[in-house]
């Protein structure tokens, strides 16, 4: 995405078989198509096939809505049915463009730093998307939110399930007037109500402080402090209903040792989580991630 | 232990107050002591101050049975009641001289590569130690002790439970004969009784194949894949009777990615058991390694 | 520095020889001093012995200057000539206390991601310093600074030596009107003239784009793509007359492999950059570094 | 190399243009071929394009000779001169066997580390290739050697060089009558000649102990101590004429600080050497790695 070279970019899985690769390679090059990145993998274990290939746009005659028009029927011989605008849920196969802006919603709570760390990187043009907003839970990050150029919109959270639905009702307004191609959930300290996990299905990435499947859920530092582990982690995942089993994006550790208190565990882990979150929101942005058995596949 | 300079190595611990330092520093200071290493640590959490210092052995005008007994004294006045012969159970201080030889004892199955690792390890001088003997449940591993000079025992295990107290009684039986500083758990693949836990406390070390408390028990390999963690890892861990859960030494993790299948993790992890064991054992034969409230402090 | 509660952090450096612990411990004792952390370390390359320990403020009868001026005898006594106050030059100890503030200026140019990442360690709490001023060569960095409430200076830099040397003049001026304990380039693009590097030796961090020695000099990036590396790093390293051989602070690496061009050696190498600018300026802050024949010791 | 299942390893480079995968796939799609593995990457900086693919031996109705033949015509029309037999110098595609048993042998000296862990790996089915011999300036890994069933070849060496020279002739005598796919230079303290560093070019691998270009040459270790680096490293490449500068295969890097001795970074290096050496030996004879311009592709 960061390059300024237009790009399409043609992400697919279907069942395995003999001469998929031949067949999608022959259509793009009888088309003209200049295919400048392109990868492939195979899962054993459910017998599917996956693969993102991009194609330089200036090498196709036709725009983006023609050539996912002209891969319908390559995609159906290949039992890839989907979606060719790409729906995150029944998603097999769609085809974006690298000259169409992303945008982003972020939602956040008091924490700040992985808010810094993204509006760092989108200010120095390193991570290449639109803001649309950032949501809080607290307003402790509205100034330099606001100081970025961006709107901060501020939904208190009740302590009653019916507030609380409430504030998520305003949250999903909010995002879903942006209609963004991720909602990240930079240490928001809610969580999501199920029916939000299912609209935001495959877009909703969530940073969470460990390194999972160890210490799912409240206060992973403490708990990682308690064990004495020698390694504290983060992880970015894709937001399900059940909490912190998403299929996972990616993970990082930092060493720790027992001089390190878990005021130090929780100062060391910001640095992971910074950039686990921006490793992982970079990915989703550029379609290199293709979920499937609630594994990811991270091209 | 690798220095050829002889050393007396002491180990600490005791509620922590003012003042604790400046005594034992002192102590040593008259006795003419030339510390060569130390290191400190206060638990908040607890309230217990820990020390590791190494003396040299020629800086003291007598051997370490007397620095033993002018020692006691010393503990007693910061209430480190313990046991001068430095028992695990009781440990609160101990002090131990490097030019006695140590002696290790390991336990093994099928697989060999930590074995091979530590072979190779002793034999190249990078570990110092004397490996006493090895015990398998199986055989394979025998031809490649022997032709390091090590006794080889095999110890079969039954299906039945009498059978396999059986069995651990007849490796109890060598081990003891040994008195070894270490028995080593170098993927031995069955589960230690608990009163071979109790017997051995502080001295049993285990390596287990995922980066702990992720996938405690069985194939944690198997369970890695399944949830599609974007690291693996490996952790050795001081044997108690609650399975996987002692206080951990040592962690270290290596990144997988979707292309790698199960086989895979099984080899990209053996180099991480192989090391993370090869660093725990080598910490805990120079008395490295303190255990309090579940946690250890490795200095 | 991160904890609120007021300690004295003493450093030290001597001769190695018997008692030293012993004397510092029981004068501290003595004081009734509560020494919170404590670290030693012998050089036996040089023969020198480091330490740096804090104390409880409150632990002591009386202040920061008194405890520096009961301290003398103690150093002169152990050879460790030297500057209560604390000199960078002649540093063989010093006593600082956590309950002052210190202060930062930051150099920069037009690569904003050390900035922004800085600014956010700062304005989240994570990093307890003043940045009393960021100064530029170029002036891209001005709004973000300033949005922060931080005086941001614009010193341009014409072509000519003459030039160079008056805006130097410039930033000499800016700089020690605020006497800061720490002089940071982040990602400074120009070189510092030898008088600046004297001036300030001991107190000037600069973080290079490469796993020092390795790549020294411009362009590190380019180069280590030519040279196919399959790690690129970052090196914090207090600046000296000698480019890029001043004693490093702390250092790390990330992977990279053929499929990455130079822009994306720059994009991950950045996360290092700042991570590792980030770690070496906290530990400078927080009197951890001591430099010795040319390396350092980090406490 | 380790699946048992039989395949066909294509490995190709040629100009970039439109249509390769194209032309490669239906090829292999014409002949029935099941591709279970395939990696592309074009190098933007040459224009080169490559590709490794892995075809499932079964799936053609004809034998490794006959696929050779038949991609002749393919290959040439894409401009890929080269040789079907797949000669090392001349490398621009070949197609290997998997079933086709890989051959090696290991040149040592007195530091044993790497061959222990070689042999290890070779014993316990993880690396899946036959040790023809080892070959020693010395003899103290000779018995070891031996008891893994394996001829251990004593070559000493003078301080003449006419007597080196005809140690090397020696040398190259053993090693030519195996035509190894690999000659692993695991420690071996000698300089290659420039005449066999040729006739072995793309198949002689050596480990270098610093991470390369640092420390290029003698005493890596001692010189990263002097320069206070805090992390060390090791470098696997290609051998060539000049001396440490060979295309990098695998590098790797650990963690050490202050109160590293030389010594400990010695043995700490070891670690890292062994698996970097064991990863890209691997690489190697799975056809994974790919050389051009100085660089390596690692598929």
């Amino acid at each position: 995405m960061a390059t300024t070279e237009r790009r399409y970019v043609i992400t697919f899985g279907c069942p395995d078989r003999t001469g998929i690769v031949a067949k999608i390679a022959s259509f793009l090059a009888d088309e003209g198509g200049w295919i400048v990145e392109a990868a492939y993998h195979t899962d054993p274990d459910t017998g599917w096939f996956f693969t993102r290939q991009e194609v330089r746009a200036d090498s196709l005659p036709y725009g983006v809505e023609e050539l996912r028009e002209r891969f319908i029927p390559i995609a159906a011989s290949l039992d890839a049915d989907g979606d060719a605008e790409g729906g995150a849920s029944g998603l097999h196969w769609r085809i974006d463009d690298t000259g169409a802006r992303r945008r982003v919603v972020l939602l956040v709570s008091r924490e700040g730093h992985c808010l810094y760390d993204l509006l760092g990187r989108v200010a120095s043009g390193e991570l290449d998307v639109d803001v649309s907003a950032v949501i809080g839970n607290h307003d402790v990050l509205a100034d330099i939110t606001r100081a970025h150029g961006i709107p901060f919109h501020h939904v208190p959270f009740g302590r009653e399930p019916e507030d609380k639905a409430d504030s998520f009702k305003r949250i999903a307004d909010i995002v879903d007037a942006h209609d963004p191609h991720a909602i990240v959930l930079a240490r928001f300290m809610q969580i999501l109500p199920s029916e939000l996990c299912e609209a935001w299905a495959g877009r909703a990435l969530n940073i969470h402080h460990s390194f999972l499947p160890s210490f799912m859920g409240a206060k992973p530092y403490h708990r990682a402090y308690q064990r004495g582990v020698k390694l504290i982690g983060a992880t970015c995942h894709y937001v399900t209903a059940d909490l912190d089993e998403g299929p996972i994006v990616e993970q990082d550790v930092i060493r720790v040792d027992h001089g390190d208190a878990i005021t130090d565990l929780v100062r060391k882990g910001r640095d992971i989580e910074k950039v686990v979150l921006a490793r992982g929101l970079r990915w989703h942005l550029e379609n290199r991630v293709l979920v499937h058995a609630g594994r990811t596949v991270v091209f």
